[in-house]
């Protein structure tokens, strides 16, 4: 077979201003960028009030293995299918940051027959936006310490400034350092640190902001740290705001490209799903809204945290509102949930799919609790067996959930067909948009709304908040964000916050070692466990294998 | 009157497509970035190996003060003159890094009815090369580091990394750390730092390069640093230089704008004038070369310092020559070279011009030393008089050599016609293009390059080599750098290298502290005097007046 690669470099692509066209956009609308992708003037969405919204889909997985569910491959295989089928659609996804890119993972734009394209440029920069999230990040750490050097007339702390640097590539180096140093013409001597550009709070921002205004409102609404007295100090109180919004006023307009088979797609924005809220920009989806009348759109990790975060913040904040969740499952998956050893995944085992079963159930119950229909998407594997796959089957019919099995990896839009049939009989057989039933109402004490996330979505037993989380959630509600959703930053390979939990653990305690305010983007975020906000590169960085001839076409990225 | 983006912002831009058809670009061989934006595939200059090259302009300075005197707003303007009397040109500019923007200096897009635009897009990202050279950069010191963590093969001392991170800002707090902190899994403590990305190796090595065969064995060239036996490791042992060059290779395509006149320009690359050569791509004139009759393009700070590099590093690495040489100066430049205090350089005063002009006489000097005939712009201000402007044309006038007032501040290519005119005559008068006359021979050694350019171009009387300095050429030489040109870094702001040496200053000695080797660029660089590689922001950043409505249209850049 073909590397992702090859496949995305043999397909004759359409221009961008055709698949524009056939989206309907007006041509003032559009901005190309080269002749596969183009930028979308976000003030459609303001402009087509009137016009009715489109359906939402959302793809979300069982808890993953390290390899990943291939939720985005099934997302673009489902847009396929439903382009197939004559439908007017719009996939949505997040952008790929570079840091995997050149890592372990590769790139983030499908795979086999159902990726998007030009997926060398996706992965590569793509319109730049990460870059200017990344300079709009890094001009307020200078301006923070600039005005400490200057004189500090704010008074800032330099040992309580939180505002991290960033850098979009995983860099573990730049993990922990100690900057300014040199002597009192080079700054003043702290402690600080860089994140992957994706775990910016101006990522999460970006994602949640429904236009410029209000982008620049939040920017300037970022609490970088505290003064000496304990107050914080806001990017606003620091004049920074406007040109943060200036280096991010292209990149808020959504980015346009199309599938192998042609179906538009709107790519923006791409926050870490543990310590931001892991899925697509609102002002993508919705206007992706105002252009299709299905809308599929994906959300990081498994249901847990990635779906959750979707539905309690993003459609919270928002008023977007899903009308189905697909929740992508692998037989892989589930023997490992059961208990398979990581090289046996490809041997047959239907006793080890049904062992792991329990992780898939909990998930369509937590699903349904939110008050949504569920499709169960079996994501094929050429190692999978009719056995194996009888397993899921039963569970669902107990269950009352629809499945059906996505080959869209190995057929495109063609092997995505059933999973696409599902859905809409799903969504035909609604008389209108579900109401969604939150975890938890904007009422509820910060503490109250993480162990509610915690006991009805992950079924902890007991949350346990170490003294400095504690405190700092009693200071956060002081503050007056104590309406704040929050989000929780634990590991994507449990319910529980111990990675090693397979399948549905029960009694254990979640432990909240610390939270930590998102004023800007607008919501608390709990850390449970070690979280990694700057990756490192693996021994054999994918990197080394990356090259680019003559004429410019890349080679070996996958 | 008007601002510089007031001015901008009234003027009706042409689509970039139809500037590219007047410039008799192919339509395969652009790629639009928006409307005013586009990329030109790079390889179209191989593809006209056949077809004759334009006349190369370059537009330099005398040694400035801080405000800078006018080069590129005398260049934008001498294109823009040249196009009113019906030439074929091409403007040859190099990108704006975002670090002076929200800094102290605002943009660098040229001012006044002399601007290349879209300004706003110019001096914020333009179309992501500076980001792509910094990923570049950094994906490289990220490799290092894996390298070191993962085992270190190569046996790379940390102690000895040269290759520093880098980022485009100024951020004086980045300019010394200690990295690598946290224990164990984070990485090595060692000594580390950022430089802007203007001034990072990659950035030189990108104007350099002929191709993308050639940009990937200088990349594969680069020296990172030493093993604990003292050799050299490069980014291609690392396996690095594919990747790196994968994600330049959009950025490797130059950028073609347009005037406020609707005069094509390419803008492309920016390397630093101290620590690298200070021009605009190599790739960038050579295609402007292929496009049009007439090539405007300048070089950073005074001639000493950018008009050297461009002529013994760029001329000599490229085989580009030019035709003349036009040297701007300023009645307040001639001022302050005189002894007149800063405050008082808009008073009147022909006996300060007339202590200053030591400095322009030089100037003029070596570049006829260079064998290029000059011809002299004076940059108009409003304060200036003609009894201050007499002192200047009578010098002229003494030396034989054209002079001319350029009023395109104020009047755009009209008021460039004077300048133009006196260009053309001195090229009309060639019967063909100048032999160029290096100011050292490749052949020489790197130490006696360095006091080539000190006593031929400073008239320094000695040149001093530091212990450290002096070792490190002599490894170079070993190593089997010594045919390579030097690039000298010190103040552009005195012919030596002590900033307060002013007009024409003589017996002093050059102080070389330190030398660095860009072997993937091709030169030495000797370091005399500090040199900040990392600028820091001022007391009043440009950064807190920018700022962009609703609409997207910004304000505060200047």
């Amino acid at each position: 077979m073909k590397t992702d690669i090859e496949i995305a470099q043999s397909t004759q692509l359409l221009p961008i201003s055709r698949i524009a066209e056939a989206v309907g956009l007006p041509e003032e609308s559009v901005d190309l960028y080269g002749r596969y992708k183009a930028k979308v003037d976000h003030r459609l969405v303001a402009r087509s009030a009137g016009r009715p919204d489109g359906k939402v889909i959302l793809v979300t997985a069982i808890s993953p293995t390290p390899a990943g569910e291939g939720k985005t491959t099934t997302s673009v295989g489902l847009a396929d299918a439903l382009h197939r089928l004559d439908k007017r659609v719009m996939l949505c996804l997040r952008e790929p940051s570079l840091g995997p890119v050149f890592g372990v993972k590769g790139g983030a734009a499908g795979g086999g027959y159902a990726q998007v394209v030009p997926m060398e440029d996706i992965n590569l920069h793509f319109t730049g936006d990460l870059h200017a999230i990344g300079a709009a990040n890094n001009l307020l750490a200078a301006m923070i310490d600039n005005h400490i050097y200057q004189g500090n007339a704010l008074g800032i702390d330099p040992r309580r400034v939180t505002w991290r640097r960033c850098m979009d590539m995983n860099d573990r180096q730049l993990r922990f350092l100690v900057d300014g140093l040199g002597g009192r013409t080079n700054g003043t001597p702290r402690e600080d640190g860089f994140d992957i550009t994706v775990a910016s709070e101006i990522m999460a921002i970006f994602c949640l902001a429904t236009d410029l205004a209000d982008l620049k409102a939040r920017l300037a609404r970022i609490v970088v740290g505290s003064t000496y007295d304990g107050e914080p100090v806001t990017a606003g109180q620091l004049g920074a705001a406007g040109a943060m919004a200036a280096l991010l006023k292209d990149a808020f307009d959504p980015n346009l490209v199309q599938t192998l088979e042609h179906t538009p797609a709107l790519i923006h924005g791409g926050p870490f799903a543990n310590i931001a809220h892991g899925c697509n920009s609102v002002i993508a989806t919705k206007l992706s809204r105002k252009l299709a009348d299905y809308v599929v759109t994906e959300a990081g990790f498994g249901a847990d945290l990635g779906a959750e975060k979707f539905l309690d913040i993003k459609c919270r904040l928002s008023g977007i509102r899903p009308s189905a969740v697909v929740l992508v499952a692998t037989l892989r998956a589930l023997k490992h949930h059961g208990g398979c050893p990581r090289d046996a995944l490809d041997q047959p085992s239907p006793a080890l799919v049904r062992a792991g079963l329990p992780n898939l159930e909990r998930h369509i119950e937590n699903l349904r609790g939110f008050g949504l229909p569920v499709v169960v998407a079996i994501n094929a594997f050429p190692t999978d067996t009719a056995e194996e796959r009888a397993e899921v089957e039963a569970l669902c019919a107990r269950m009352g959930v629809p499945c059906a099995m996505s080959e869209v990896f190995a057929k495109g839009g063609a092997g995505g067909e059933a999973l696409a049939k599902e859905v809409l009989a799903v969504m035909e057989s609604q008389r209108e948009t579900p109401e969604l039933c939150f975890t938890y109402e904007d009422g509820l004490p910060l503490a109250g709304k993480i162990e509610a996330v915690c006991k009805k979505i992950y079924r902890a037993k007991a949350v346990n908040f170490a003294p400095a989380a504690a405190k700092a959630l009693a200071e956060y509600e002081r503050m007056g964000y104590g309406s704040c959703p929050v989000c929780i930053a634990k590991t994507q390979y449990s319910f529980s916050d111990n990675a090693k939990l397979l399948a549905a653990p029960e009694n254990f305690t979640v432990e909240v070692r610390e939270a930590r305010l998102a004023a800007g983007a607008g919501f608390v975020v709990a850390i449970c466990g070690a979280i990694m906000t700057m990756p490192g590169l693996p021994r054999r960085p994918a990197a080394e294998n990356i090259d680019v001839d003559a004429d410019g076409k890349i080679k070996g990225l996958f």
